[in-house]
């Protein structure tokens, strides 16, 4: 049994960045939750209206294995949301999944959980200057550190799913899914 | 300035291949817009429910430029909807932009517009069999047979996102999108 894993979902975050993730674990039965740090109904960066399972404020912390950052211009927002922190730190103090992908490394540099890691982050000056003041950040698609999954951008999305599915014991089972997807690396 | 390219949403749409080219056209500026075949609430094939900017059945035909109809359980929804098969008829006919991804050709099938055409479609039998009938089934990830362009599954949203854009005329930005995405193909 999997303890739930939380993709959040804040105004203007990247669809595929999103999706993906939620759509690679939910086709292993990985249990995904998306929860919106504000209204239920969340716009994405290009304007797609997604509704959010539920809101990060009825979400009972203790019942989280893991978090999902997604990028676009949603990562500000989950950057300076005191809650989206604190759970941030909850789930690096039990040792659960912490993942972020393009701009939303930056959420978790503003959380603390940073130092000394090495990451992958979107090649933006703002986003690369914020995370690489405190860890060492690659040009890879996907890194990982310890529980710290990192993703570039958009187009390292899928990658970025499937190393969250591989990191949670889903492996074997991602090399059947590439394919079912007809994802060619 | 381009007509307006329709999405097509169905209950059950493959989540990745519908945002991949929604994202896409709309960071070109080019006029992507969602509709619906039923409800402006529609519910993607792992759950996430968005929301369509209209119904399918509010669209003015004559200013549509396009059509792209993601695949996912929706494809077969869109296939058995009369209103979908004109809609492909009318596009066709006036050689706008066609386009389809993973089991979404079957529709492209049923609306009769694929004989003797090269396309690539979802590797699942019933798909295979349906549009091979009529057509030339490659195992490419990305087709382009004329107006008509066709994509496999979700692994190659990104890449029928980048088709379908330059297609419209916007290869060049595509090149620019690629490295924006950091989508390396």
């Amino acid at each position: 049994m999997i303890d739930t894993i939380l993709v959040l979902m804040a105004p203007g975050f990247e669809e595929i960045e999103f999706c993906a993730p939620v759509d690679i674990l939910r086709r292993l039965h990985i249990p995904a939750v998306t929860a919106s740090i504000g209204e239920r109904e969340v716009k994405s960066a290009r304007g797609i209206s997604m509704r959010a399972d539920i809101l990060l404020e009825d979400v009972d912390a203790s019942e989280i294995g893991g978090i999902i950052l997604p990028g676009g211009a949603g990562a500000w927002a989950l950057r300076d949301t005191p809650a989206v922190l604190r759970l941030i730190r909850m789930v690096q103090e039990k040792g659960g999944l912490v993942a972020a992908i393009c701009a939303a490394p930056i959420a978790l540099r503003a959380a603390g959980i940073l130092d000394g890691k090495r990451v992958t982050a979107y090649p933006a000056e703002e986003v690369i200057a914020a995370v690489s003041e405190v860890a060492t950040v690659t040009h890879a698609l996907v890194e990982r550190d310890g529980n710290i999954i990192t993703g570039r951008g958009p187009g390292a999305a899928f990658e970025f799913g499937f190393a969250i599915a591989s990191y949670l014991g889903f492996g074997k089972q991602v090399e059947t899914l590439r394919q079912e997807m007809v994802y060619e690396a």
